[in-house]
């Protein structure tokens, strides 16, 4: 892929197994494509790491744009059944055995990565969006969720470090005890998000973007990216206590149990999961 | 009481001096009731503490619902003819007489905490609220005020620690310095409060979400609140030197000469104090 | 000037160069007027120097409202042309010659400052708006930029500081790496303003507020004021980092280039400078 990367002709196209990368100038739109529901496995975790490391190795890649080929969901959340897979991926970026790490690194990166968000953004997939530079998303369809507090853990991948800080102590609060489903619009005055847009403009206004960014100096975005990063963005030993106690949790009965409760009623495919707020309300009701 | 808050059958209600509690499942509502208008004086601070020793001390109690039963005042302020005895009062719980410690306690506890505000909640009164874990309060009748800075004091029990964290420096300066009452939609729009909700849902809504809450294992909330105190909950050493200064404005002279005139134009009574904002400008105007 | 400004007497008036400083009891109004658009040259920073040693220096003044007497223009932003001259005179308040510096002596001084702001306030002149206590705008005409990065630098008063603290990480990023120009009710509802109001209420409002704050005590004020930048206020160190990595970012080839492509389509010009943004999008284009 490095050779397409570095080619500065528009519409250049790469496709890995989940992910598809079109190039526009200085910019990479990377399009996560992992059927049916963009649950974050090991296949998605490689080829982000593949992605990361091939756009930071190429000087002339300046912003990065993920978005998804699913109108209903952005990233749904960690696959359950790989987090051990996962982890591994991972490593190969950091070398710390953790997706918390990997979302650290790309925030600490040079790259200034934006999220266009079309679709449910719930666990990871919201750490995910919270690591990225800036996330934008449509008022119509876009719903935020960390909910992992339903199963009785914390957000392994950095969220209360993010929420925390962005939103303050209350909302973060309740964004997390609650685990409830947050609309684009919500998420926007809670500061999860940069701003809600309409749908048929999103698209649009995060193009124009980017290119606005990439026609601006790289050394400047650095120094800027360095400096709010050292004031707003958690330590690494924080990211690595929150990713252990997820673990930690993960290896609980009670997680366990909850787990298997929430399987039994459809968690981890795709319809089942559209109104996931209502289906952990309900666990044990039948 | 510990046998009623112990019993888990719906509908048990158990009446302090100040406080009426209900208990459904692992929550309790706590109703404040100190007429005629709520102030914070000894002995809500014992009921406080004995309630909240009694549920922190029962394991099958999870969540913590404050609301009031008198529809204009949430809490009105401290009484400041009391000051000395509710800081005695506190001391039963922390050890250190001091309100502050007491709010930092209940933040700090594994119990999750809902302020449900109709009425004014103003001086210790919002430093309660803020120290709950969620605020919601009703559009219609909902005021805040950090007034104590009319009076030439530093709020005393936190306000400044919690303000500067949620809506930051410009804001939380603006709130303090102006002492005026801002209404539960600029208070949402500053993060003061989670989110203003119209009079008539908020019994729903704060139910439903403790419910909810109560639905999900404890031992992960302990997690994510420790976690987010971490990083958002001021240290003991800040809210012990706030309360130290506040207790020294309070001797001063020029703040015992303004409480005098507010004694005059009906401080610390009910209907003067309807528009405390508009009395504290005219404290010297007749 | 100094018995003018002790002169309690209503309606006094004392003209400085580039500020007309006007009294009304513990109040100074201070208008900026330095043709033909504000910018931040060594006139107004020395003028700005006098103004808050001398307000510093006598006890009876409490406020301090900046305005611009320019509809378009609040501040423009820094004359690129005498960045150094302006340190010189900067470094007359401070010891050292950063306007960030100056800035951060004002946001730390037993002063409360307001900005009352319409028209353009991009640069420095949102870094001074952020410095100042608490900032409100006319939701018809305030405009807000900081568009340094465009250049290829970061912003070098304190910008990235103020903007993480208050707006966190993801949209002080937007915000710094866009350049882009923001209205006053989206700046109002990123945080980097206490509030946007009708320009037809604003005058009034600011003068009300102002006068509200006097009314109470100062000593109270320094107090709070102390704990809240204890909190939320930048460190020094960390605003003479971000004045030097401005200062070498400015020396550097491309700041230079980009600054002269830009001075080649009316950067500095009172005209050309309206629509800042889509200039900066296209300062190559022709």
């Amino acid at each position: 892929m490095s050779k397409e990367i570095n080619n500065e002709s528009r519409g250049d196209t790469v496709v890995f197994e989940t992910l598809t990368v079109r190039r526009e100038g200085a910019i990479l739109f990377a399009e996560i494509a992992a059927p049916p529901m963009n649950l974050l496995g090991p296949e998605l975790v490689r080829d982000l790491v593949s992605l990361i490391q091939r756009a930071e190795a190429d000087d002339t890649v300046q912003v990065l744009v993920f978005k998804s080929a699913d109108p209903d969901y952005f990233i749904s959340h960690v696959d359950v059944t790989r987090i051990k897979e996962n982890r591994e991926e991972a490593a190969k970026l950091t070398g710390d055995a953790s997706i918390g790490q990997l979302l650290r690194h790309l925030s600490a990166s040079r790259l200034v990565t934006i999220a266009q968000i079309e679709g449910r953004v719930r666990g990871v997939g919201s750490e995910f969006a919270l690591a990225c530079d800036m996330r934008f998303a449509a008022r119509e369809s876009a719903i935020f969720g960390q909910f992992e507090p339903a199963f009785g853990v914390i957000p392994g991948a950095g969220a209360a470090q993010h929420l925390a800080r962005l939103m303050g102590r209350a909302r973060a609060l309740e964004v997390m005890l609650s685990a409830e489903d947050y609309d684009a619009e919500l998420a926007a005055a809670y500061g999860w998000i940069n701003r809600a847009l309409p749908a048929s403009e999103l698209g649009d206004f995060v193009s124009s973007l980017a290119h606005r960014i990439a026609s601006f100096p790289a050394a400047g975005q650095v120094v800027v990216k360095e400096r709010v990063n050292a004031i707003a963005l958690a330590p690494v030993e924080d990211i690595r206590r929150d990713s252990d106690l997820f673990i930690e949790g993960v290896r609980s009965r009670e997680f366990q149990e909850r787990m298997q409760a929430a399987m039994k009623r459809g968690f981890q495919t795709r319809d089942a999961e559209m109104p996931l707020a209502r289906m952990l309300a309900d666990l044990y009701d039948r």
